[in-house]
């Protein structure tokens, strides 16, 4: 299956700033792009980056200035047969993880992520298109009753927890096992525990 | 299979401070144990509630004073056969998704939850231990390794978000359907949308 991986090449991972610089956010959101990649084309999917500027991977690359729900729809609108999109920021997907995503039936399957988003969505209903702003999981199944159908859910944590905030990243540091997570030890960002959930912190000078 | 369903009677869900107070953060909880049971029982299990004091339910309940640890330990060193533990936190299990937990095979399944946490086990392995402190889901991997077996995950959102920070309950509002769900709706609970994940705000008076 055709599967869009939308990618910010411009200012990504902006909420971030708390622990990692400009650079640093790019370096790192386009490692968290190679490991999606990656666990698309593991997970039988064909991978096409839709990214704001150019940007060098391991698969093809459309450049599309547009905000990220018009360029997704424009291509939803041209598609003649299933479309998947995926999100850049699931470091913690695995080739399994996305096999049962492209494997599960219905005519819209998504799947939430922390916060009411979206992190992926396959479409095989014509009508249907996307809404990525706002409370996007809640949108969407709205918009699959709008277009007659039902928008079902794929159950899997390793594509429901995207990476935004400082708190995501002790996801990747104790659920992922590619670039993203060896570029996070690389620059000294490590776990710490206190009361209740762990969180990271980062190393002085790294 | 038996299924231990740990919960804390006395002041559960203290990080849900900010929005609730002491009386209704204990009925809240009720609420989430009462869907986790629904959900043990519709995936096949058969659940049984270990409580730090009484509490009426519709399971067994054993009333065990000691910490979460010793507590699931000690039923670990007594047991002749197979026994799950899930957290009592997880509004948004579904019998499904139990049943996945329950049919997973191995010595040692676990469901991570947000932050290092490990919402639900299941063990075959009679050598091995809990230990809910700190990090837990990676101390979980050292103590399967240190008895010579392997911990393998089971890949669910709807196990893996537990219920223990004011934003969680933008999860429950927007992905479960039982008692905890309508709990906080008739008290006021609510979405709101910000940039990123949406979070919860309460009404005036409610």
């Amino acid at each position: 299956m055709d599967v869009l991986v939308p990618f910010d090449a411009i200012d990504p991972k902006r909420r971030l700033e708390p622990v990692l610089g400009a650079d640093e956010r790019h370096d790192f959101a386009e490692a968290m792009l190679a490991d999606v990649l990656e666990a698309v084309a593991g997970g039988g999917g064909d991978p096409r980056v839709v990214a704001t500027a150019d940007v060098r991977v391991a698969a093809p690359v459309d450049v599309d200035e547009r905000p990220l729900s018009p360029a997704v729809n424009d291509r939803l609108a041209r598609a003649d047969r299933p479309l998947a999109i995926v999100m850049a920021d699931l470091p913690l997907a695995t080739p399994t993880a996305i096999a049962r995503l492209l494997e599960a039936s219905g005519p819209v399957v998504a799947v939430p992520g922390l916060g009411g988003g979206t992190n992926a969505l396959v479409v095989r209903e014509p009508a249907f298109r996307v809404d990525y702003h706002g409370c996007s999981i809640r949108d969407h199944r709205e918009r699959a009753a709008a277009v007659g159908t039902t928008l079902t859910t794929v159950d899997s944590y390793r594509l429901g927890v995207d990476v935004d905030e400082p708190a995501d990243l002790a996801e990747v540091l104790l659920h992922a096992e590619g670039r993203a997570r060896a570029w996070l030890e690389a620059h000294g960002v490590r776990i710490v525990h206190a009361d209740g959930r762990v969180s990271v912190e980062r190393s002085p000078g790294d």
